[in-house]
């Protein structure tokens, strides 16, 4: 396209290069942006440049944090014997909504993914070998997604750590609340047969 | 949400300021951007930044230019008898994609729209005056939407300047390339019938 003004092609250039937004509603995006008060703009650029310069890492879980260690790890009031392997801070906000986990975190950053050329040296499973060494761990909790690349993250750590004297254990795979049983896939309806609780231990 | 950082909250927030980004998308965003190189969201910000501090308008037409006078109101090849109305750059860019209009524009910046609270006194309509008063236009296009808001500002311009002595001709309403017409609404359909067009003169 063939744009009247070069600043205007240059910001819907770099807008297009966010996933998910094309060339048509980066242009949306950029007239918006100029229809509002200049600031709106200016604030968002500034946020995102901070964002990228700033963001620091808590060197005990890996999750952004704005400190050397992130309010999780600092807590006095976490359960410091379970350790809840997650692929990203998505992961650790939605279990934190939960309200149902007490134990600590480390986030890996990822998952193994051959086909996104992402092996297990792009993740921060060192982390987890040192939390091992020096901690009162004794449970590693694995809450990654069900997919095939989850699974196959687990099992590399599970087969990594399995001499160290920890208990493994995955997040149920089962039937969602509110699911009709006939309209559930074949593999979560199996494991949820196999892995049946006691009646009475259901919430 | 609870945002394990400030600066990531920051930017979630500023992100899914824009139209059709909720807060999940906006995360998934701002968690691309962290795990690109740094050079693409400063590169990001700083464009949007310059978008808004830098663009100017053309002074003949109004649509956004880097200069003081833009490309085609510069340009000697342009018929300068024609002027087309238009609401935003991106019709202008759609009407150039065709190339069969060899005229000028003039960028209204929008159109009239109560709902919206932008009266005749928000457009560009002052512009429409100066034009008409100084040069050699014949005839007045009206390239506007086929909504509501599109018709009433085509008409009050029309109201406002009928008496000029130019010839006001609108973009013809009809069936689009490829409609079957019994999928065609019927006011689309009952004014292509009654603008009917001699048979040779198509193309």
């Amino acid at each position: 396209m063939d744009y009247p003004s070069k600043i205007l092609a240059k910001a819907v250039d770099e807008i297009s290069g966010l996933p998910g937004i094309g060339k048509k509603s980066a242009l949306r995006l950029a007239l918006h942006l100029l229809k509002q008060p200049e600031s709106q703009a200016i604030a968002l650029g500034d946020a995102l440049k901070k964002l990228v310069t700033d963001i620091q890492y808590c060197k005990e879980c890996h999750n952004f944090s704005d400190f050397e260690v992130c309010k999780i790890c600092a807590s006095a009031k976490r359960n410091t014997e379970q350790l809840c392997i997650v692929e990203d801070i998505r992961d650790v906000m939605a279990l934190e909504n939960t309200g149902k986990y007490t134990g600590k975190y480390l986030v890996l950053g990822g998952k193994i993914s051959p086909m996104e050329g992402i092996g297990p040296n792009q993740l921060n499973i060192s982390a987890i070998e040192k939390k091992l060494g020096n901690t009162e761990i004794k449970e590693l909790i694995f809450a990654l997604s069900a997919t095939m690349e989850g699974d196959t993250t687990a099992y590399y750590i599970y087969k990594k750590f399995k001499n160290s004297g920890v208990k493994f254990s995955t997040i149920a795979r089962g039937i969602s609340v509110g699911d009709e049983l006939e309209y559930a896939d074949e593999i979560s309806l199996g494991r949820s047969i196999q892995n049946r609780v006691p009646y009475n231990e259901r919430e």
